[in-house]
């Protein structure tokens, strides 16, 4: 147990990002009390059955009032419309951050929104597995993986000091950084992997159908990673590519770009092309291992 | 332990697959005799320290002679020589066959150059890590794994059934496969998303030293997941691309059109067209599970 950092903490969206962090709050105690919001029965009804919140509530109000900590753990897309809800009812003083996988765009929808006085702290933490829903979110997810925070300029010092003691005590390392930077970032290490990833399932997934039985049977010499990527949430990954557009937009050209030169080097035979890339590529890999994020 | 299957099996180059399989073959006694032919020093060292084979030579003659089966286990590329260095020293009767990841330029390299009475039944285990070297290593890498066997017509049934109950034997289930449809299955399942794995990390190799530093750090966001397959080994992935040329290329094709199209949805912030498919791909990894592949 360590000291409580929150008097009431509503998390909103209690999917499995949402889910972890009621886990970890509420296992060390950084709440006197906790509760969700859900538009889903189901995912409220799960929540109470594990536990892991005091209460579930389909009334935003009811959520939000009286917390001084707001997370927002819903799609990214859904941001604007629950800010401007919640707005009346939140309390002088509170803070809310959110979970989001894009920041400039968070900045954009949330910031203007809140009333006067109450703070507002942007994070992402850089963790998730490709599974959905209350049941699937777990305490020990956050551990040694990073969250970003990018607090704009002149966000109240002593929110952000809060927010970052939250993702400490959830086992993160907390970094911070600007908006826009954060979105250049992801889009590189996050959003393409999972565009390429979607996308070559998705090829797969429009060959006829004996191939496709075949595809799946030897999917372990490659393929089936990528679909434990191309596995994860729908709704949140397209308000992730429509909220990121520019840096997810840029950073494929470039990919288009060296996956063009690749095909020609094969199509050529230029064997030596193709061998220094595939020995340079190896380095990269060390380098992660390296950084214990392997 | 097994009946022995073989009098004497070499295994031509000893590095992940083939030290793999001298585990197999020794532990459950598969052959009387077990022998490796590699051109390197330090792979014939390690594998006498490893007790995984009877003796490893740098003589090809030496390793082949009196063999009832030959192993190819280096690199495709390498077959077309090594295969002609050894034809004279095959003993009649012998089978030859392989493990490598095309099939095609396997029958087209290796069969017309055996002598007659040699068979010659080429293979793939749909098995292996990103890892290299005797060393790497494991017998249990094919346990409940496919291997596809590619015999030409006319192929010696006898000869067949023989390199069926070895990859049986090694847990294997074998899957009988014209070469050239291999091909083009495994275009699909291995060969595109190792290009694209290698293509995704060598854009990020070539970004500027601070932001690849933060894509390390932050790689656990999806990137990391491509680094480990572009970890595989390079002159292996080479010779597999040039001699799976049409195959590749044609698949690639298909993925860049799919690419270029969601390239477009984004753009034009088709928010449906990425939901849509975002939720077909959670499809298959679905079928993957139950296949139990993954």
């Amino acid at each position: 147990m360590m000291a409580v950092l929150f008097q009431k903490v509503a998390i909103l969206g209690i999917g499995h990002i949402g889910s972890s962090l009621a886990r970890v709050i509420r296992q060390r105690g950084l709440a006197a009390q906790l509760v969700t919001y859900d538009v889903s029965a189901v995912h409220r009804l799960k929540a109470m059955e594990l536990s892991i919140v005091d209460a579930a509530f389909d009334s935003l109000a009811e959520a939000v009032k009286e917390a001084d900590l707001v997370i927002l753990a819903t799609p990214v897309g859904s941001y604007a419309d629950l800010t401007a809800a919640m707005a009346p009812d939140l309390m002088a003083g509170a803070i809310v951050t959110d979970v989001g996988s894009v920041k400039l765009a968070v900045v954009r929808d949330v910031g203007p929104v809140l009333p006067e006085g109450v703070h507002f702290v942007p994070g992402h933490p850089i963790a998730g597995t490709e599974f959905s829903g209350p049941e699937s979110g777990f305490a020990e997810l956050f551990q040694g993986r990073w969250c970003i925070l990018t607090p704009p300029s002149g966000t109240d010092e002593a929110a952000l000091a809060k927010l970052v003691a939250l993702w400490e005590a959830a086992g993160s390392m907390v970094e911070i950084m600007e908006a826009g930077h954060h979105d250049r970032v992801l889009a590189i290490t996050s959003h393409l992997p999972h565009l390429i990833a979607y996308t070559i399932v998705g090829t797969a997934t429009d060959l006829e159908t004996s191939l496709q039985q075949e595809v799946v049977k030897f999917s372990a010499s490659g393929f089936r990673d990528f679909t434990r990527i191309a596995a994860s949430d729908p709704v949140m990954w397209r308000d992730i590519f429509l909220n990121n557009r520019e840096a997810v937009l840029d950073v494929l050209q470039r990919f288009h770009e060296d996956l063009t030169a690749l095909q020609r080097a094969i199509r050529w035979g230029e064997g030596d092309k193709l061998q220094d890339l595939f020995t340079r590529t190896r380095a990269i890999r060390r380098s992660i291992i390296d950084a214990r994020q392997a």
